[in-house]
């Protein structure tokens, strides 16, 4: 027997009627890549995303056709969105730090039709033009003023497609499991795979980080994603800031400290997310200029581990909540968020700390599980490694065009590829990412928590840990250090540093000084190219045992 | 092009492996009907729905059988509620307020099979026994000692069959739209309409209630839902409190002022919600011992509107924030919450007042629109009265067995037979019923706003308005008065009480003292009654015109 409630597909255009109904006069401020900061509503984007909606037709754009962006955060980033995702055609965000030899692949992959871009990289585009023949339309995110410099053959000025369009559209009324967005993964391993979310998958996610224990924004929030919405959906902000009817700002290109800085301020920002290296310039900016923040209240950080010291350092100096999130592009993204339950929240601030660097806990929606290399679960006890596997409603169910073949387990579960533990309040804890994780006599070594130790050392810049083979155990560490400019320093120094810190056996075999720790296009070390580097490298305690 | 994200159908069962996962030793406390508090967890609770499941099967309850409770809010109603919805079966909460009539025409209707009883209800279901030849099977939730006094013949012991029963069986793996749950309207025209909630709905229902700007609830919170699960299904909260993983205080069938603060005070409760009649209890509760509330920090309040008195009683003597939220049966029930915005989070307490005493803004999920009689959107002034409809994915569709017909108009709204306002912030206020709107001259006069006002008058007890037949403006409003005990009043004294606080074309033209204003089975004022005992009656300025 079915239930007889209402039929009310989840799509996301959705979204944007009800921001336009109840918030329509809720301001969305962009620093907009041309320079000014450009004030706009929900109501003003709501109508001229529809107004983008017929140009793409006009375009002769068809449900399910890819149309690209590669662009800044700003407010015309949003119209895109919603006025591509609106009637039915695929929204693929594209990472500008990419190579280009990967952007090129992706969009060929994706066989994006129409692109829109913001004037920041045309050049790119042009240099690249012949080998991206999918695309038979690209849209420049300007003005009659900006276009003045595009020397793109046949690029269209999206405020002319804007004006020259009519709002009268029909947005969604079709099945919420249609494919609303794409996004690739950073494609650390192979070349990149493309996730093909759905409206459905991007509404659930909404509702779930609405939740006061995952966002917890409200309408009285004023929103600063400077996670880039070309990177995992900016965590779903331009999905969940019209939601409740929160002001939105949006940072464009500038994401120095100085930069958000003013615009935390000027625009009395609440609430803001991003990745740690943008938390680190703005502390080092508040504390160069003596800068105050006097509105900001939480800020949420994911994209890699966050360091103890931005967390002290934004609650003791600018009494700043800092929450730690977890996720990635095959989870839509935010999976777990270190927020305290019940119990954690009656510790002092101290013994919380030791949660808030947790990558955190599943809120519903998000089911979790650790295995070992059998698949059979392990216990969460906040000690025992293993593989984090995920599964929900907005967890990939497999790549686009079939990439990686069968990609969950029997139970449904998606392999993150990350090394983890969970402890009995159900925080799980990133150890490592299981490529980079070193198994050293059927035992694994976290190369993370080596190097997050190492790295506190004074004289170093960068650290890295790889795993070298070892003819007895397998492999071992070895410890990658650039120094600091104009450092020197010795093997042993760093060895008597981590010492007491790590278990002894975790010690590596060898620190290794180098003049590069590379890093991917996310900001995150290129292990992959690391390893590349150090073919040849023989440990120096495999030499002994082979010459012993 | 369909998105490629996981299927993941949201069923209800979800909710429970999510606390039982995340949240297994989080406590659930009942005041038992019994009497003595009963303490377990949410994995206790998992386990035993999970045997309940067993036991209905073994009972014969097939997917779609229609299994009833009669029962107040307890860990043991939480089990039923898992144990019947996880299998696929209809959990049909009765409300043991209806008159004997009411409940066995909804049994009947329902066809249900199996009934769920506190000790409470037995008297009243062996009474009753051979009116409901559909219920195959009574189960008295209690153990072998409850058992004693029961002599319902052949009734089974709930605690007999958890203990008998295997915990091991299958939950959900069904379609999401599969029928959960099924709640009768209260009925005040005609008989009353069965709304069959999905596990859909309920789910995202669920998730929409989570938000910070609905319940805002978390897994810090403790949460006593006093809101009777049989009635509009405790706002969601059996859903909602597992699903943030937050402790669920129950507080049985003692819901007088003393009872309701002693559970507050000795459980840690921080969030509740009520009718203003358990809250008005409460407080006067207080006030008589001195009382403190010492960890709660907000209510919620809903079922019918929230007198000025409340929420400033809880403000200024207790530091407790008071929501006014609005639904009904038909919702699933939330459909509106007082919570502030930007702009008004930035008034002072008193202008803040004014927005906490509407029933608020829809979040995203309800659609709302004001429309006048021709089905024609009115304007959101705040000042213009329509009807109010609704849509989204957890409000009616059809009522079961298709009663009342199509209930939608052409826009997929339905009406929800109440006439409101709607302000330039979104803000819903109800004024009145469409059915008890008087309709004088073609405007209409809230009847509600008139009471509120009325009863304000230090000699009124109860006070109701209506409208009565007048030959030239159709309908004009009568106030009807019950005076508290021992006093007398004159017309003349309330028409004064009302000059200048109402317009002036609103003052009734006649004031009746009554003995007795009734009051329905959810204790609001049973208008429908009042009007049949007021056949007959000719308002005084009609017979002048009529002689005239």
């Amino acid at each position: 027997m079915l239930g007889l409630m209402q039929d009310w597909p989840l799509t996301v255009d959705k979204i944007l009627d009800h921001a336009k109904a109840w918030h329509g006069e809720t301001e969305v401020v962009s620093r907009s890549v041309e320079g000014p900061i450009v004030r706009t509503t929900y109501a003003a984007i709501h109508e001229r995303a529809k107004r983008l909606s017929n140009a793409l037709k006009g375009l002769g754009v068809q449900p399910g056709d890819r149309v690209a962006t590669l662009a800044w955060n700003t407010g015309r980033h949003v119209e895109a969105w919603y006025g591509i995702m609106g009637i039915g055609a695929v929204c693929h965000t594209l990472n500008p730090r990419l190579f280009e030899d990967q952007l090129c692949y992706i969009i060929n992959h994706a066989e994006d039709k129409v692109l829109f871009t913001d004037l920041t990289f045309v050049p790119v585009l042009l240099k690249n033009r012949e080998r991206m023949p999918t695309v038979k339309q690209v849209v420049v995110m300007t003005d009659r003023e900006g276009m003045k410099g595009v020397d793109y053959p046949g690029a269209l000025c999206f405020e002319d497609l804007v004006e020259q369009n009519s709002p009268d559209v029909a947005w969604g009324g079709f099945d919420e499991n249609t494919a609303a967005g794409l996004c690739y993964t950073s494609g650390t391993t192979g070349n990149p795979k493309g996730v093909l979310y759905s409206h459905r998958s991007n509404f659930l996610h909404t509702l779930v980080t609405m939740g006061s224990d995952v966002l917890g924004i409200s309408a009285r929030d004023v929103i600063l994603p400077v996670v880039p919405m070309f990177h995992a959906n900016a965590w779903g902000i331009a999905f969940s800031a019209p939601a409740v009817g929160a002001k939105l700002v949006m940072p464009g290109q500038k994401l120095d400290g100085a930069s958000v800085h003013e615009l935390i301020e000027s625009e009395g920002v609440t609430f803001s997310a991003a990745v740690p290296t943008v938390w680190q310039m703005l502390l080092t900016h508040l504390r160069e200029t003596k800068g105050r923040l006097t509105t900001l209240k939480r800020v949420v950080i994911g994209g890699s581990a966050v360091p103890e010291a931005i967390v002290r350092g934004f609650r003791d100096e600018f009494g700043v909540d800092v929450t730690h999130a977890w996720g990635m592009t095959e989870t839509s993204p935010l999976g777990t968020q270190a927020t305290p339950n019940a119990r954690i929240d009656r510790l002092d601030a101290e013994e919380q700390l030791r949660f808030k660097l947790k990558q955190g806990r599943a809120p519903l929606g998000i089911e979790m599980k650790l295995v070992d290399d059998a698949n059979q679960r392990l216990p969460h006890d906040g000690s025992t490694f293993g593989k984090l596997k995920v599964k929900g409603p907005f967890v990939v169910g497999e790549y686009f065009k079939g990439d990686g073949g069968d990609i969950l387990d029997e139970e449904g579960f998606f392999d993150t590829g990350d090394v983890a533990t969970i402890d009995a309040d159900g925080f799980m804890q990133i150890t490592d990412r299981a490529k980079d994780v070193i198994k050293s006599g059927g035992e694994w070594i976290s190369s993370i928590e080596i190097e997050n130790i190492a790295v506190g050392h004074p004289k170093a810049l960068l650290c890295a840990v790889i795993g070298a083979a070892h003819p007895k155990w397998d492999e071992r560490p070895v410890l990658l250090v650039k120094l600091k400019d104009g450092e020197t320093a010795t093997k042993e120094e760093f060895l008597a540093h981590l010492e007491g810190k790590i278990a002894k056996w975790w010690t590596p075999d060898d620190v290794v000084f180098v003049d590069d720790i590379p890093l991917g296009a996310t900001g995150k070390i290129d292990k992959k190219l690391i390893r590349q580097r150090m073919e040849g490298y023989v440990l120096p305690t495999a030499k002994e045992k082979a010459t012993a």
